[in-house]
């Protein structure tokens, strides 16, 4: 199929037209370049993108089942894209038979896509977010970004969110002294599944001290039962209300920004993957050190003189 | 201290050198590119790096210490690079903490470092080949360089080991199908370790079953039960058998060659991050897709036509 025709079938929402365009788009292929290309820019900018994270065991998928539900008894069209950056074992069959069993796999206005990597980690952050772009654009309102894990690659992934959502349950907290530093800036919502069993209220109160010390303050806590429905609406409309005051200030522009830089950053180091191991096949290794290699290489590449430190700077502009 | 007096100290063997050392390095700083490229390259030749992975619980800390300890029952000098290439959250913390607890944390002849990501996974690989290489003209004959799971980001790094020993235990062997695919080839030896549980048959069975559809049969699997340092001794000696083979023939040299494309690939990676970012922000980015304004920047970069769909093939050469 040319890419118009599969650009016109996936703005009709049509499901085979998403998953064949987002396939063309991990591939590398002109004809998904082209689909990016020609993308319902206002569907796009309307969207909101929502990261669900957590530790493995907290309750992400069934929340986002129930999100999902939320979200389709309000009549909206809904995406999922839910990434493994972790194992390059079996994540991505684990993955793929968990959406399996969703209980709206066959709704047609549920979008669904499942990535794993395939050997790398390099390139799943802009897959990831050209899905969501895809789907976007075949009329989803909201697009749920979940990942297995709380490790450095899904906060890599989780940072192309509009808003993120961390999912946590009861014996999870233990280290919520260790996550203060990092994680619990990053979520905008931390959810407390499984709020009915012993030690969520605990968990709440550890929360709650770690977050005073920020400048949200405990407001940004929530429970949930997700297991049999309870507090999955407040949720969405917690996250409606959070989406509308990013839209209203200068937070949504900055978020889509800083995921446009992700993505891009991403995507151009893949892309230099191949180049780069050709010139270092291509030296003279003999007895150099791989990392003057990568300088000279580097400096090579963007027209310094060689030596200069200034590539190997760590945080410039 | 200067660089030269700092590789004199550590070719003593002297641990705070060794240390300092490799602290300079992963600061970026051109100190620690002299020292790199003043090491003794006889002894980084003549040592052996031993990639340790498998999942958590399986019992990989216990069989490195007793690994150390046979290593120094035979009078050699041993280094540990133990990464943690998964968690921005408390992982760092753990590993410290385990090494701690090791029986020859206070060895001078014993070199201990761990290394995690510090909010990206870009340049660990490199910094912990580095890190092996300091130890390895320091004098350590053997260096463990263990990762703390099995996902995409440990493969990466256990990839620089020119031998890697998978460590699996009862329990951990249910999706051994799965596995098949991808992690038991790169093995080169399988410990069943904690053998002296209930399903160890079962998981040797399965793996050997496993293995016989590969080229090596059977004769990789290795029992041990390191809380008794049980089977250390063999496991030692297999690694050591399986050495002087690669050595023999065309395999050290080319498993060598393999660690350092994939040490200056990533280094080059994470040098090219500033410069590209600086790139991306200094582009209207206006309406363009991320991925094509990668496209652009890369091919302006490696100097091809802007457009050439070939910085994006996959395997070239």
């Amino acid at each position: 199929m040319q890419p118009d025709a599969l650009v016109r079938g996936l703005h009709r929402g049509d499901a085979r037209s998403v998953a064949r365009a987002i396939t063309l788009v991990e591939e590398g292929t002109d004809q998904g370049m082209a689909i990016l290309e020609k993308l319902d820019r206002e569907r796009i900018d309307r969207a909101l993108v929502v990261g669900m994270t957590g530790p493995p065991g907290a309750g992400k998928s069934t929340l986002s089942a129930q999100l999902i539900a939320q979200l389709r008894d309000r009549d909206l069209r809904v995406g999922i894209v839910a990434v493994d950056p972790s194992s390059p074992i079996s994540g991505g069959a684990i993955l793929g038979d968990r959406i399996r069993m969703m209980r709206h796999a066959l709704d047609p206005e549920v979008a669904v896509r499942s990535m794993a990597t395939r050997g790398r980690l390099g390139g799943l952050c802009s897959a990831a977010g050209a899905a969501v772009r895809i789907m976007a654009a075949s009329g989803c309102r909201v697009i749920l970004l979940e990942t297995v894990g709380i490790g450095q690659s899904e906060m890599d992934i989780v940072a192309l969110a509009d808003i993120t959502v961390m999912v946590l349950a009861p014996g999870f907290g233990d280290d919520i002294q260790a996550m203060k530093a990092g994680i619990l800036e990053v979520a905008d919502l931390l959810v407390i599944n499984k709020a009915d069993q012993p030690g969520a209220r605990r968990l709440h109160l550890d929360l709650a001290a770690a977050c005073r010390d920020g400048d949200k303050g405990g407001q940004k806590i929530l429970e949930t039962v997700a297991s049999e429905g309870q507090g999955v609406d407040e949720l969405l409309d917690r996250i409606f209300l959070l989406e509308e005051e990013l839209r209203q200030g200068p937070g949504m522009r900055a978020r889509r920004a800083r995921s446009f830089e992700l993505e891009t950053l991403d995507q151009a180091l893949e892309l230099l993957r191949e180049p780069l191991r050709r010139r270092i096949r291509d030296t003279e290794g003999g007895n150099r050190d791989p990392r003057r290699l990568a300088r000279e290489i580097v400096d090579r590449l963007v027209g310094r003189k060689p030596g200069s430190t200034a590539a190997g700077g760590k945080h410039g502009r």
